[in-house]
């Protein structure tokens, strides 16, 4: 299989953004009241290409996958945790599961590459690619046609869903060691500050993690390329997260990202395509300390910081109502004039 | 008229907090993973005195008021906003009007003092004082009987609405002026810091606001006991969110405030009823400079930072559906045990 990059649209005309601020600029409040709500209703109405951009089936979307280094001892939780965490989600009782209720966000969880089998049902995909990936410190933690499939099928999932935004969110025990060495590896950054705690490691485990991850990065610090990188590092939920991204962004869909492993996916899908940072929301500012350094990396302050490091999702569930919040301002706000209230003036 | 203080309940029993924190601990999630979402999950069943708060009913309540010390240019905006913006809340298209929809908040509007006769109507509390606060830099902005009444009304409005929660926002001409004396009376912190330019003002305009306040604080600065204080240099909608917030706390509601002149509001009423700072939730950080003051003087961190600086309760509506999803967190999560997923142990 050979992964195919979607075709993104041309960019909004000019004069759109321009627009969209004066229309914002005319509600009834001084100029900015609103802060980064404006600038949110802003960004909705750029990816979607118009004054009245409108929000509809959002949907939830969580890639689940092992990965072959967890067995290295890299996470403070057992591998198992990953598909009883899936089981969880898909029975309603975990954080996500929630959240997504609250906020009437679709739930869909995609098996990307568990170590189990599980029997099907509603709201869950079958789109394994395997058992989990290699160990990364024997070897590439995927072949090149698993990374490619891995994409295509986040890319298929998002065309099977309806709704104009996806929320982007991952299962996977071992999976901050991934983030870890991508965003080491595509930015440059020390390798040391980009590994954390993850799941809640002792001084004893990062000390563990640490090793182990400078070792990971040596073997594979030439795969500077994409596709290579990806292969050598990632994991299936991350690079179908990528595909899901690039192909929701093509479609001009909005996206709202998670945390430190959907944003790592991100990060490394923006190489492929820069255009899909525009169609991202970046949901919270994760206290896995390597967050910090990616958004610092990408420019962007998430819209919540509330010391989460959770993942499935959850941080882009809690940040959803502020995006529905800024398109309701944009669309169902008077305007001065629509109420009659005085401008400005000499007072 | 005498304001008497309600009568607070005792604090909740010793091991709620010890309780309600291993309740949380067992949802499936590493320790703290959830970050601030799980202390304010704690905030709120310790108000409510149980390890499983619900929350029903929630009022946003925008008290609006004018000032007398508007007339000498201390706004950006003429006097008659806050009448205008008070049709506005009510027709529907102020921001807190939108945002109270979206969230399922009861919204109440309370002529506090606004110099304006508005006709009645479904959702409007006529509690006028009078016509605007007197210029306070002429004397006090209210006597000591209307400052008793604005604060015995404002506790009356909140006995009136059903639910457990309230939101408490304003509206006022000039009630920034208000919201920095108070902070500057009550915290001792530098007047210059306290003072921003509200709605918008110029450098021009802001610089006589400072001037102007600088006179007031000279003129009232022997007013040191709340009451006194208040009269001297409040408003009619501050000393009504004031006894709003002691009546919603002394009867375990939950108090969410809004931004820097509730915020004054809460802050004063502190003075006298220090147990009102448990049953309250800061909503956001707003932009009016003084309000980092004031929430850093209390060791409060509000839960959004979203360069937000409207009022109206726009803040504490943005937030409330954190609040919905903490309490929510803690009633739907299933636990390590009831999902059979596995604890943090050897990997």
């Amino acid at each position: 299989m050979t992964y195919t990059l979607p075709a993104f649209p041309p960019p909004a005309d000019a004069h759109l953004a321009e627009r969209l601020r004066h229309r914002i600029d005319r509600k009834t409040k001084p100029l900015g009241a609103l802060g980064r709500l404006e600038s949110l209703a802003q960004r909705v109405g750029l990816v979607q290409g118009t004054e009245r951009p409108v929000l509809h089936e959002p949907q939830m979307i969580v890639f689940a996958g092992d990965h072959g280094i967890a067995s290295r001892g890299v996470s403070a939780y057992p591998q198992d945790v990953t598909w009883q965490m899936v089981e969880n989600f898909l029975a309603g009782g975990a954080a996500v599961s929630v959240l997504a209720r609250q906020h009437g966000l679709a739930l869909t969880v995609v098996d990307a590459g568990v170590n189990h089998t599980f029997p099907p049902r509603m709201g869950l995909l079958d789109r394994k690619v395997a058992t989990g990936t290699a160990d990364m410190l024997a070897g590439p933690a995927m072949t090149a046609a698993q990374c490619e499939q891995a994409l295509q099928a986040g890319g298929d999932v998002v065309r099977g869903l309806p709704g104009n935004a996806v929320l982007l969110g991952e299962m996977g025990i071992g999976n901050t060691s991934s983030a870890s060495l991508l965003l080491a590896l595509l930015t440059g950054e020390s390798l040391d500050e980009c590994i954390g705690r993850g799941t809640g490691l002792d001084d004893e485990g990062l000390a563990r993690k640490r090793t182990l991850l400078a070792q990971a990065m040596d073997r594979h610090q030439a795969a500077r390329s994409p596709l290579p990188l990806m292969a050598a590092v990632g994991g299936f939920e991350i690079a179908m997260i990528a595909g899901a991204a690039l192909q929701a962004a093509a479609e001009r869909r909005l996206v709202v990202v998670d945390g430190f492993i959907a944003g790592a996916a991100v990060l490394w899908a923006s190489r492929l395509a820069p255009a899909l940072l525009d169609a991202c929301i970046w949901a919270h500012s994760s206290a896995e300390p390597g967050h910090r350094l990616m958004t610092r990396h990408l420019g962007v302050v998430p819209l919540l910081d509330l010391g989460l490091r959770l993942g499935e999702g959850s941080g882009a569930a809690l940040a959803w109502p502020l995006v529905v919040s800024a398109v309701r301002i944009l669309n169902d706000m008077a305007s001065f004039e629509s109420a009659g209230v005085s401008d400005k003036g000499t007072p």
